[in-house]
């Protein structure tokens, strides 16, 4: 059965996630669906590439991935079908995939970006504010089905990107940048734990508190406590033990870290 | 694979939900389940009936519906399945399904309607709290394997209606009213959008804003402006360009728009 | 298909349970993936007990139940499978699984309890903060596809057991105690139904109020009237009749219920 994952800003309230499984299920009756999330902030693309980008590596090649974070639905923006490696994906073309983009362009991955222009892929009324529902549901089921991408459109080479957040260097280490904020309140930045080299040579200045070093886990320090550590995919966390960082520290997504290396 | 979709107003966070699933998937192992909605406020038929509504015509024939917000569980409210054109639906006889019924009438569709009445299609034990478990799951994955609802209990002509929105003509237009508050803060109302002859000369007066025309797409108006356009079930909504119109207009659902012609 | 259940603390918003079900599907694609619930509240181990243990009994023999509340993780906390009676358990060796053990003793079930030591069925790589992705996920999925739990670890015979609530003797009745609030704001106790033989000779008094007598189900009062009545699972359960009975009564889990039999 092949995969369709969904990531959306259509929340759980309102049904319009249900309506474009249905949609699905009508084209592709066999297709498992996995929701990643419904609860990017309206209109946040980048917030849903994260997302995304999180979550995609733990797919097997073949998945679908459709997501929409649309506040373009309805304009010119393109709607857009890409094939990354073994992973194809079906959304506008606003920049949502752009992490995946910046990776394969880093390790020279085979890609096929599409603009989907032909509708016999979709369904045959088309609103002009749910194309969720009406262009890429479809294009997604299709896809499910085998369907080529190359038929679905005409071949781009310039799908939108967005810049997403990068520590800057400094003299003595990183402004590093949060760009998720967990359930737990856990903090992940931009600062890949590949860069750093001694781990208890380090510190982490953040709302005017400071971490020196990095703990392997949460358990190894006292409920409470504030730690850095690397998160499950390897980039720089910043959380307290049992507790909420997020909430302690009034910190959110965008805020800085300075980080200094103290060799 | 059939398909039951799932409406109710569990919430998603005590295990309602998915035990519910855990009896239709010992009666039926192979079936595809659809979340349409958890999040109908407690007990709120109409909005469970308004969120099936939108949701139900695009899922293939022979679907099952299973809904539940059911404030008289325990009580005499009858249990029902109803076949409406090529839907089945599954819930408490109180008007969860008025709008089915009403479209039914209108376009002649052919219908049954079922009192369920014969306990061989339900859990052995029955409490008194808890149907969605004991009678409608169990009910709706028999109907997903193929049973005949005729076999479940005895035939009805009067399942419960209730009166759902519609919007009241004046000399100059209607008085229309908000049925739908999405998550976006995008406000739905029960003007269809075929009363609308002309486009440019009709103005929309909510909250003491007037607006003037309708709009193909959010993206024809600037981040901010408040403007009606037709959604995508083809009825008028009130929308601000990236806002949240429900929030800045204080409006909510049941809220009147007053709509006029100005030709 | 196998069912795979996922009960967490995860919540909605972050794409952490859409990751753990790409995991499964790589390794197990038949599954059928059903949801408890992932609102247990960060690391509330009695929470997600409860939770699990309502909903568990009625899954179908053979289903596995991935729990993950783990405030240990990257800690020497032991990662644990259980089988106990029909039914496969995954998760973290910190009393999640106690009501079941409880359970289990009391009715004599056979019981096979592994820790989790071989690498074989987990992810290549293992994080120190994501154990559900790297070890619980893959564990449930070979298990889904039938792989003996005995091959992947060794045999223990001290599963962890927290304390679960329970009801105190008085000399006119019980102390009893909210266990679950739920969605519309009832309260669960942990006082059996089967203890109470007198339905109408009992009182209950919560938050200064007392409620006479049991009735059978919500309908049988008056919207706004406190009742007591039996739970879908056979407790006492003090609930308002289309109402909220933990906001009026700002009553919450673990507070006290005075029961006294009036005979």
């Amino acid at each position: 059965m092949t995969i369709i994952t969904l990531t959306t800003d259509f929340g759980y309230d309102d049904g319009f996630v249900g309506t474009v499984k249905g949609v699905i299920l009508r084209i592709a009756p066999d297709v498992q669906l996995v929701d990643l999330t419904h609860s990017v902030s309206p209109q946040n693309i980048q917030q849903g590439a994260m997302a995304l980008w999180r979550a995609v590596p733990f797919f097997p090649a073949g998945t679908v991935h459709l997501a929409v974070v649309d506040p373009g639905v309805g304009t010119k923006r393109r709607p857009i079908a890409l094939r990354i490696g073994t992973q194809l994906f079906v959304g506008p073309d606003n920049g949502l995939f752009s992490p995946f983009l910046e990776d394969a362009e880093k390790h020279g991955d085979r890609s096929t970006f599409i603009h989907l222009t032909n509708p016999d892929y979709w369904l045959p009324k088309v609103s002009h504010t749910f194309h969720g529902r009406d262009i890429f549901g479809p294009v997604a089921a299709h896809l499910a089905n085998g369907v080529a991408m190359e038929k679905m459109g005409a071949l781009i080479e310039d799908p939108i990107r967005i810049e997403l957040p990068k520590p800057e260097k400094t003299v003595k280490g990183w402004i590093a940048h949060i760009t998720v904020m967990d359930v737990f309140g856990n903090l992940t930045t931009d600062l890949p734990a590949s860069e750093i080299l001694q781990k208890e040579k380090i510190s982490f200045t953040i709302a005017g508190q400071t971490i020196h070093g990095l703990v392997e886990s949460y358990g190894n320090k006292k409920p409470g406590e504030l730690v850095a550590l690397i998160d499950s995919e390897e980039f720089i966390e910043i959380a307290i033990v049992n507790g909420n960082a997020a909430q302690t520290l009034k910190a959110g997504v965008g805020d800085h870290i300075v980080v200094k290396q103290t060799t």
